[in-house]
C-alpha cells in the first residue's frame, strides 16, 4: 500500500466484500458504515496522491473494540444502558491511528462493559462456538480476515483468550505503554488497551505508534520511541530461553492443551526448562479479583445508581462484590503485589527470554453463553507483564490453540521478536 | 563555607554549642552523637582540602526527622514499638544529601509515627507552648538556631504548622517531587519530604538536591534539573498577584490571626483578591481523611497487628477507623480529588501566582499535649500543591505566626521566589 500496489480503496472493498461473505454468520461488528469506511479509504488515497508524507498505518483498515471511543461512530460498551452513545471525540488510541494514517473501519463486538456477559458474535473457524471475550469482534473479524489489524482491551484475559480461540496473533503490551483515555475504565490497575493481528509484523506495526505518554493516564510516561517493527525484524542475538510455567492453574487446562504443551517442550529441547513460580505467585487470582472488583464496583457506580435492573446478573454480583471490599484488602492486594514485580524481574534477568504457558485452558468452548475461562491471563495481566498469543496449535477438534509467551515489563518488543523465533523454530 | 572562611568543624561545634545551651529545654534532638556529628564534619574539612569538587551543601549540617532512616543512626519512629530500630541503610533523601555533601547532624524528635501524640519537644519561643507536629523536632531545631536546616515530613500539615509555630520557613514541595523511600510510609497519596530553614534562600540550597527520580516511590518521575537557587534570587518579572483564600476552615481561625491577615491584605493592596473555593473544595477534608486513614490501616498493619497496646489511643482510633473505610469510599474520594487539580490549574494559569492564607489558626497552642491543628494545611497536602510557610507575622501573645503560600504543582521554585517577594514587600 505504502508503494501504491494495492489502494486504500481496493483494500477497503476486499474488507467489505469479506464481511459480506462471513459477518452474516460471524457477527463481529457492532457498528459498520460501509460508505463511511470507504470515504475514509478514498481520503486516504487522495492525500497519498498529494505527495505529503504518510504514516505507518496509511490507508490500513482497524477495527475498533466498542468501548474505545470514536467521536464519528457509536461507541455503546456492549451494555442497552449505554445505547445509542455517541461519543463527542476519540479515544487517545484513535487518535494516534488516524496520526499513523488508519482507517477506522468499524466498531467491533464486546461483551457487557468488556466483562463476561457475551455478545452475539460467534467463532470464525465454528459458529458454534464462541469467539472468547471480552475482545470477541476484534479477534473474530481479524480472524475471519474481515480486517488485517483491531484494538481490544484486556482486564483479565480479554486479548489473549479470544486471539487463541480465534487463531490469531493477540498482544497485551506492559501496562502503561499504551495510553486509555477514551477508553471505558473497568480498573486502573488491571485496564490494558489490546491489540490483534494475523502476523506478528503487522503485530509490531500496529503496536509503534500507539506507545505514547498521555497525561491523562496516570500510568502513562514519558519515554523513548519503541521500534517495533525493526526489532521483531531482527534474529535474536542468541536462540531464546523459555521457562515454561504451568500456573496454579494447570487441573484447568484441557487433555489435549497439556499433550499439545509436551510436544512443544520436547520440539524446543534444551531451549526451555520448567519453572515452578514462587509461592506467593498462588496468591494473584484472589488479589486480581479484590483490586478489580473493587475497582469496577466504582467505575460502574452511576450504572449501578441508575439501571442495576439492566446489568447481567453476573456483572451485578460483581458489583456487589466489590462495592463489599474493604479499603484495607485491596490496599494490602496492591502492596502485596509491588514484590511479585521485582521476582519476576529477577526470574527474567538470570535465565529466561520468556515465560511460555496457555494462553487458555483450551480450544473454544461450544456454545456461546460463555466466553470461555481467562485464568491464564489473570497473574501477567494483574503484574502488567506483557503477553502474546502465538497461534501455533490446534486442538483435537481442529479448532485454532495459542501458545502465550510473557516477557518483563518494558520488554515488548524483545517478547515479539522471541515470538517470531519460536514459530520459525516450531515450524522447522 | 564554599570559600573556607568557615570551616565545617567550626560550624558544627557552633552548632552544638547551641545545643548545649538551649536543648535541655527545647529538647528537639531523638539521637544526636557530638562526636560522630564532629567527625563527620571534620571529614567534610578534610575533602574540601583534598581539592575535590565539593557538593552544594558542603560540610552543612542537616536535622533529620527521626521517621526518616540513617544508616548511621537509630530512627525509632516516634514509637515504643519501634525502639532500637537501627536500619541498614539510609532513606533515598539522606543519599541525596550527603551527595551533596551536607552532615546528618541527628535525628529530631516526631510525634508518633508522624501522626498526632507528641513527642517531648517544647517551643522555641516559648517552653510552655507546643513547638506543632509531628515534625516537630526539625521545626524547633531550627527555630533555636541549633542546626541551620532539617528535614521532617507532612501528611497533613505536619510542616507548614511547626515551621508556623516556631517561626522558621517550612517547605511542603509538589507531591512525588522529593523521593520518599527509607521514610516512615502513613499514606501514599498525602505523604511527602518536608524543609526548614532559617532563610527561603536556605530552602531553595536544601531543596535543589533533594528533587530526583526513584523508581522505588512511584509518585516520582524524570524530570530536569529545578534550579531553585537561581530562581529564587530572580526578581519575579511581574509583582505577584495572590488570591486569599479562607478556605472553609476561617471559622477556626483566631481572631489575632484574622487582625494579622487582614492587615497584611490591606497592606498587599491591588496584588492581593480574596477568592472563594469551588464548591467540592469543602469535601476535601472528608477525603482526606478517608484515604489517609485507609491508607495508615495498611502502612501500620504490623503494628496494629503486634502491638496495638502500645499505640496511642488517638492513632488506635484512626487506624480502627481507617480499617472500616470501605474501597469504594477510599477509590471514591481519589476519584473525585483529581478533577479538582485540573480546577486549581485554572486559578493559578488565570490570574494567581500564590494562594496567601493561614499556616495554622494561630500561635502555638499553650501546652505540649497536643500539637495544634492542621486544617489549614489539609487541602493543599491533599492535592500535592507546594505550600510555603513565611515566617512573617506575630500573634498577640509574640510568638510566631505564619503566612502560607500554596502554588500550582510543580510551581516550586516559583513559589519560593514569590514568597520572597512577599517578604520584601512586606518589609517596606
Amino acid at each position: 500500500m505504502r508503494e501504491g500496489a494495492v489502494s486504500a480503496q481496493e483494500y477497503m472493498d476486499a474488507c467489505l466484500a469479506r464481511v459480506r461473505e462471513v459477518d452474516g454468520q460471524v457477527q463481529a461488528w457492532a457498528f459498520l458504515d460501509p460508505d463511511h469506511a470507504r470515504a475514509q479509504a478514498r481520503a486516504a488515497d487522495e492525500y497519498r496522491l498529494s505527495g505529503q508524507a504518510i504514516g505507518p498505518l496509511h490507508g490500513v483498515p482497524v477495527g475498533i473494540k466498542d468501548i474505545i471511543d470514536t467521536g464519528d461512530m457509536p461507541t455503546e460498551n456492549g451494555s442497552v444502558l449505554h445505547a445509542g452513545r455517541t461519543p463527542s471525540r476519540d479515544a487517545a488510541v484513535v487518535t494516534l491511528l488516524r496520526a499513523a494514517g488508519a482507517v477506522i473501519m468499524g466498531k467491533t463486538v464486546t461483551t457487557e462493559f468488556a466483562t463476561r456477559s457475551p455478545g452475539k458474535t460467534r467463532n470464525p473457524h465454528n459458529p458454534e462456538h464462541t469467539p472468547g471475550g471480552s475482545s470477541s469482534g476484534s479477534a473474530a473479524a481479524v480472524g475471519a480476515g474481515m480486517v488485517p489489524l483491531a484494538l481490544g482491551s484486556q482486564t483479565t484475559g480479554s486479548t489473549i483468550r479470544p486471539a487463541s480461540f480465534c487463531g490469531v496473533w493477540g498482544f497485551k503490551p506492559t501496562h502503561g505503554l499504551i495510553p486509555r483515555p477514551g477508553m471505558f475504565m473497568l480498573s486502573r490497575t488491571c485496564d490494558h488497551v489490546g491489540l490483534f493481528a494475523r502476523t506478528v509484523e503487522d503485530l509490531a506495526l500496529l503496536a509503534e505508534p500507539l506507545v505514547a505518554f498521555d497525561e491523562r493516564d496516570l500510568d502513562t510516561r514519558p519515554r523513548a520511541r519503541i521500534p517495533f517493527v525493526e526489532v521483531v525484524g531482527e534474529e535474536p542475538p542468541l536462540p531464546p530461553m523459555f521457562a515454561f510455567v504451568k500456573t496454579p492453574q494447570w487441573r484447568h487446562a484441557a487433555d489435549d492443551t497439556k499433550a499439545a504443551f509436551a510436544e512443544l517442550v520436547e520440539k524446543l529441547g534444551d531451549r526451555v526448562e520448567e519453572v515452578e513460580l514462587f509461592p506467593s505467585a498462588s496468591e494473584a487470582w484472589t488479589w486480581h479479583q479484590i483490586i478489580s472488583e473493587a475497582e469496577m464496583a466504582v467505575n460502574l457506580e452511576l450504572e449501578w445508581e441508575k439501571g442495576r435492573d439492566r446489568l447481567s446478573e453476573h456483572l451485578r454480583a460483581r458489583i456487589e462484590r466489590g462495592r463489599g471490599v474493604r479499603a484495607l484488602d485491596y490496599l494490602r492486594a496492591l502492596s502485596r503485589l509491588r514484590p511479585v514485580y521485582g521476582t519476576f524481574r529477577e526470574i527474567f534477568e538470570q535465565r529466561y527470554d520468556a515465560i511460555l504457558t496457555p494462553a487458555a485452558p483450551g480450544t473454544a468452548p461450544k456454545g456461546l453463553a460463555s466466553t470461555g475461562e481467562p485464568v491464564f491471563s489473570t497473574l501477567w495481566t494483574l503484574c502488567g507483564m506483557p503477553a502474546v498469543s502465538v497461534p501455533l496449535m490446534q486442538g483435537e477438534n481442529g479448532l485454532p490453540l495459542g501458545v502465550q509467551l510473557v516477557g518483563p515489563r518494558d520488554g515488548d518488543a524483545r517478547l515479539l521478536r522471541t515470538a517470531r523465533w519460536l514459530v520459525g523454530r516450531v515450524a522447522k
